[in-house]
C-alpha cells in the first residue's frame, strides 16, 4: 500500500521534504505563492529558497489547501511554527479521520508556549501527531549529500509505517517514541546556534564553539527533562546531532543571525535582509519564561536573550558567560 | 603558597600548558632538544611546533630532566602516549615523595592497553595522578582565545588546588572526579576525529558530520562506560566538547590525517608529513581489542581500522555505515 503524501509549506525544508518523499510516494505541495507552484509544476525547482536545486520529478504543486489536504493519507506541516496553528485550521476541515499529521517545524508558539504536536493535539484530537526532525541541513540534501533524521511519534507502528515515506538512498530516516525530547531538542538547539554563531561572527574559535555546544546540550537538557522528554533523546540525532549541525554550519539561519550580530549588525536589519523565519530568535523568548516556569537555570540563553532584547552586545553576552564562577563540571554555567 | 611545576615535553601542547602555568607559578619546562630549549629561554618562541606564538616570558627551559623534576611540586607530562612510560621512568628517581602527576596526554599504550594514569600509578604508586584535559586546540589558546578545560583527579582538595594553577584569564579550568571517563573520553575522540576528518576530505557535508558526532558520541560512551566511566562525563567538556572541537577543526592533528585520508592519500605519507604525533591512529587499534575485550559493538571505529590498517578507501567506509541497517535510534549503528 502506497501511502499519499500532503506536504504544506513552500519552503527551503517542506520543499526537500516533498522532494523527498515524492521519489516514495505520489505528493502534492500546497503553498500560497502562485509563482512557487508554477515554478515547482513546470521547471522542477524553488529558487527563491531553495537556489540551483532540482527537484524530483514526481512533485506536484498546488495552490488549493483542499486539494492538498483531501487525498492525503498523511499531512506533513512545513510551516513556521507562529504560523502553523493558522494553517492547520486552514486544513481542519478537510482531513480525513485517522490522518496522522507530522510537524517538520522546530520552534514554540510564543502566545502559548506550545509545541506543534501539542497544537495538533489540541485541533485534531484523534489524529496522531509526529515529528520529523534532526540534523537537516536542507541545502546540502539537494547536493546529494548524506543525512539522518528521526521520526518521532508516540505509536511506534504508525512510525514505522512513515519511516518508509520519508527514508531514500542518502536520507536515513530512525524512529523514537519520546516526541516532547525530539521535538523540544529541534526547538532548544536554535537558541544555542544563535550563541554559537554571535561566537563564530566574534571570531571567538573553536575551542569556544565547542565548550558553548557542550555547555549549551547540557542546558536543554536539563530544560527538556523537566518539561518530560528523556536524556538519551537529547544525547542523539534531533539533540545533539541537530544541535552539531546547527552550531557549526553557516548554512544555518538562527546561526547566520548570531554570525551578523556577532559581527555588530542590528538584529532587525539581519532579519529584514533575510527572505525566511530563523526560529531561533522568537524561541529565545519562549524559552526564558519556560526557565522561570520549570526553575531551571539557563545562563547561555539568558545571554542570548539580553542581546536580541535587550540591547546587550556580544560582548558582554560572553564577558556574562566567561564571570559566571568556575568549580566542578557537575554545575551549570 | 605558590606551587613549582615541572612540565616533561615540549611539543605543541606540553609548551602552551607551561606557558600557561608559567603566569602563575614558577615553570621549567623539559625538552630533550638542545634548540628548543635555548629557544624557549632566548626567545620565547617554539617556531616549530608553535609558528607565530610569543611564551610567557617567565616560562623557562631546561634539557636536564634532573633539573626540572627535583624541585617541583607537580609534575606535568607532556608526553605522547607510546613514549610515556620511558619518559616517566627517566624522571622516576628524581620526583619527590607525594608529589602530583598530571597528564597531557589523549591516548592508550598500545602493548598495554593502559591509560595514563594507569600507567602513573604502576611505576609511581602514592603519587596523585590525573589529567588535564578537555577541547584545547593549542593554537587558538595562543591568539588570546578562551577555552575551557578539566582537571580530574580521585581526589577533590587537590585538583581544586592544581586548579589554581592551571586557570588564568581566558583558560577555565573545571574539575570532576571522573578520571577513567575523563582519560577515555580524550583518547577515544581521536578516533572519531579521524572519521569525520574522512568524511570532510571526502566532502560529505556538515549533516554527516554531526550525524557521525552524535553517533561516535553513543559509541565511545558505551565503550566507556563498559570500562568504568560514567556517563556525564562523555556528555560534558572532556567527552563531548573535546570530540566536537577535534571533529569540527581543521587545526586538530587527527582530523587532518582523515582528511588526507579522504582526499585519496596514503597514511604513510600523511604521518611522514606531519611534525607531531596523531595519536588517534594507534588508539584505533587499541580500541578494536578493547572492543572485543569488553564485547562493545563499535562500528564507526571497525571501519576507521580498515581505513587504517586493511586497505578500505574512505568510500568503503561510509558505505559500510551507510548500509548499516536502520532501526530504531537506540540500537548501535
Amino acid at each position: 500500500m502506497k501511502l499519499k503524501v500532503g506536504l504544506l509549506g513552500g519552503g527551503s525544508w517542506g520543499t526537500t521534504v516533498a522532494s523527498l518523499t515524492s521519489k516514495n510516494s505520489e505528493t502534492l505541495l500546497w503553498a500560497r505563492n502562485p509563482e512557487t507552484v508554477k515554478e515547482i509544476n513546470e521547471l522542477n525547482s524553488n529558487e527563491k529558497y531553495l537556489p540551483n536545486a532540482k527537484l524530483h520529478k514526481g512533485l506536484k504543486a498546488t495552490t488549493s489547501i483542499k486539494e492538498t489536504i483531501e487525498h492525503a493519507d498523511v499531512i506533513v506541516m512545513g510551516i513556521p511554527s507562529q504560523h502553523f496553528r493558522a494553517v492547520l485550521l486552514e486544513a481542519k476541515p478537510y482531513i480525513r479521520p485517522w490522518v496522522p499529521i507530522i510537524s517538520l517545524a522546530k520552534g514554540l508558539e510564543i502566545s502559548t508556549k506550545m509545541r506543534m504536536t501539542q497544537i495538533i493535539e489540541e485541533i485534531m484530537p484523534g489524529h496522531p501527531a509526529g515529528v520529523l526532525t534532526g540534523p537537516n541541513l536542507a541545502k546540502e540534501i539537494h547536493f546529494g549529500k548524506a543525512a539522518a533524521a528521526v521520526i518521532s511519534m508516540v505509536d511506534k507502528t504508525i512510525a514505522q509505517k512513515l519511516q518508509t515515506v520519508f527514508s531514500s538512498g542518502l536520507f536515513r530516516v530512525y524512529t523514537n517514541t519520546d516526541v516532547i525530547g525530539s521535538e523540544l531538542g529541534g526547538a532548544l538547539k536554535n537558541v544555542m546556534a544563535i550563541a554559537a554563531g554571535m561566537g563564530d561572527g566574534a571570531n571567538a574559535g573553536d575551542n569556544t564553539r565547542s565548550a558553548l555546544i557542550t555547555r549549551g546540550l547540557s542546558e536543554l537538557t536539563r530544560l527538556g527533562i523537566a518539561m518530560g522528554g528523556k536524556q538519551r533523546t537529547f544525547a542523539g540525532l534531533t539533540g545533539l546531532g541537530d544541535l552539531i549541525a546547527t552550531c557549526s554550519s553557516s548554512k544555518s539561519r538562527n546561526h547566520h543571525v548570531g554570525f551578523q550580530l556577532g559581527k555588530g549588525k542590528k538584529l532587525e536589519d539581519i532579519i529584514n535582509d533575510m527572505n525566511e523565519v530563523a526560529e531561533g530568535v522568537k524561541t529565545t523568548k519562549v524559552v526564558m519564561e519556560l526557565a522561570k516556569d520549570y526553575n531551571v537555570d539557563m545562563p547561555i540563553t539568558k545571554e542570548v536573550y539580553k542581546v536580541l532584547y535587550e540591547g546587550n552586545t556580544v560582548f558582554d553576552a560572553f564577558k556574562g558567560l566567561i564571570t559566571h564562577e568556575v568549580g566542578s563540571e557537575k554545575e551549570p554555567g
